[in-house]
C-alpha cells in the first residue's frame, strides 16, 4: 500500500470550531489521528490487541503542519494519509485535509513522524517490513 | 469541609469556544472537572496513587447543568464545588460556574453525582466517613 | 417527526478517551451534538444560514445524563436524538447512547434542553410549529 | 521583549490525558495557544478588542513540534514562548513544554509561525514594529 492515498472525511462540528469562526488549529491534528486509525484498520491493524495483548503501540514523535485555508462549521473535509519515508524504528506519514475532495482547496498540508514503542519500557521497536501492506 | 464551598479559577481561551462566539457546551464539564480535581487535592487526595497503586477511582455517573449566560473568550471564570448528598456508594458534588466571583452572574448552575469504584472489577467502594475532610 | 428516533453512529478514537481508558464523560456531549446537528440537517435545517443569514440559533439551555456503562478506545456507537417535550420557546431532545445499536448496551441516557434564539438579541423565540416535520 | 522567554504554567487534567496514558498529542497545541495568549496579555494586547473593534487578528499558518517526554496526568508543565524570526507579514514563536520547570525535563520542542490578518478580508497586515515590546 506504500503508494497509496488513504482517505478519511471528516465532518466539521461545532465542538471544533471556535471564536474566530473557523476549526481551532488543534482539531486538525485530532482529524488527522482518525485518518491514521481508520488506515491501520483498513490495513487490518487492531490497535487495542496491539496495546492491550501484545504492548506495543505507536506514538507520534513530530509533527509539522501548515494551515492553508481555515475550514468552517459543516464543511466536509476528507484527510489523506499516505506512508512517505521508513526507517527502522520510525516512519513518515503524509497528511493533507482537503475541502470539496482531493481536488478541492487544500485546508493543511504536513504529517507526522510515528515511533513504534513497546509499551511497557517505550523503547523503539523495529517496524515490521510488511506492516503497510494490506491483509494481515 | 461538607459545609465549604471550594472555588477554582477558569480562564477561557479560543479551545474553548465554538463559532456561536461562546464557550462551547462541553466544556463546562471540562471546567468542572478541573475544580473537582483541585478540591480533592486541596483534601489531600492523590488521584494518581489512589489510581495506580489502591486501584480505586471516582467517576461520575450523572450529571445534570442550566445553562444560563454564555461564557466568552478571555472571561475569568469561578468554579465551585461543595459537597451535597452523601450516601453508601455514591456523593453528589454541587457545581456552579461565576463570571466575576461568586457574587457575579451565574454562568451555570449544577452538578455531578460521583461513584467510588474499584478500579479493576468496576465494583462501587463505600466512600471512606471522613474522605471529605482535610488532611489525611 | 416526533415520534422517530434519529440514530447517529460514533466511532471513538484516541482524542475521546482519557487516562482511565475510557471515554472522557465530557465527550459523550460532544456526540450527542454530532447527532443533532446530522437530525437538524435530515430535517432540511440549514444551521449556518439559520445563524448567519436569518440569525437565529439554538442553544442548549439544559442537560442530564446518566452515565451508565463507559465507552472505549475503537468501540463503534449509536447516539440517537428524539423530540421529548416540546413547549413555545425550548424543546426536549431525548438522547440515548447505545454501543452495538439501539438493542445494545446502554452507554449513557438523557437528554437537553434547547432553546431558539435570535441570535443579536439572544432573546427567545417561538418553535416554529412544522419545525420536526422533514421536507421543508 | 525579544530576548525573553515568556512562561506559563499548565497543570495536566484528565481531559488532556488518553487511553495510553498520556496527553493526547492535540493537546499540547492548546497548551501552547494559553502560553501565547496569557504573553499577548502580559505584553497588554487585547486579543478580543483586537478581534471586535479593530478587526484584526493572529493565525497561526503553520507548526512544527518534537514530543520527547510525554506528559501525564496531573504533572505541571511549564510553557514557554519567545519571539523567533520577525518578517514583515509573520512572525516565529519558538515555544517548549518542560515537566517541572525550564531546567527540568523536556516534554515538547517547536514552535508556530504566525500571521497578523485583517479579519474581515483575510489579508495579511504587517506587525508593528514595537509589538512585541511591553507596555502599549
Amino acid at each position: 500500500m506504500s503508494n497509496d492515498v488513504f482517505e478519511w472525511p471528516v465532518r466539521v462540528y461545532y465542538e471544533d470550531t471556535d471564536a474566530q469562526g473557523v476549526v481551532y488549529y488543534a482539531n486538525y491534528f485530532r482529524f488527522m489521528e482518525r485518518a491514521r486509525t481508520e488506515w491501520l484498520r483498513a490495513l487490518g491493524v487492531d490497535q487495542e490487541h496491539m496495546l492491550n495483548v501484545e504492548r506495543r503501540m505507536f506514538v507520534v514523535v513530530n509533527t509539522t503542519l501548515d494551515f492553508i485555508v481555515p475550514a468552517r462549521f459543516n464543511d466536509e473535509l476528507l484527510v489523506t494519509a499516505s506512508l512517505g519515508k521508513l526507517s527502522r524504528a520510525s516512519f513518515d506519514i503524509e497528511q493533507n485535509i482537503y475541502r470539496g475532495g482531493v481536488d478541492g482547496e487544500v485546508c493543511c498540508r504536513g504529517g507526522v513522524r510515528a515511533a513504534f514503542l513497546n509499551a511497557d519500557t517505550l523503547k523503539p521497536l523495529r517496524v515490521p517490513a510488511d506492516f503497510f501492506k494490506e491483509g494481515h
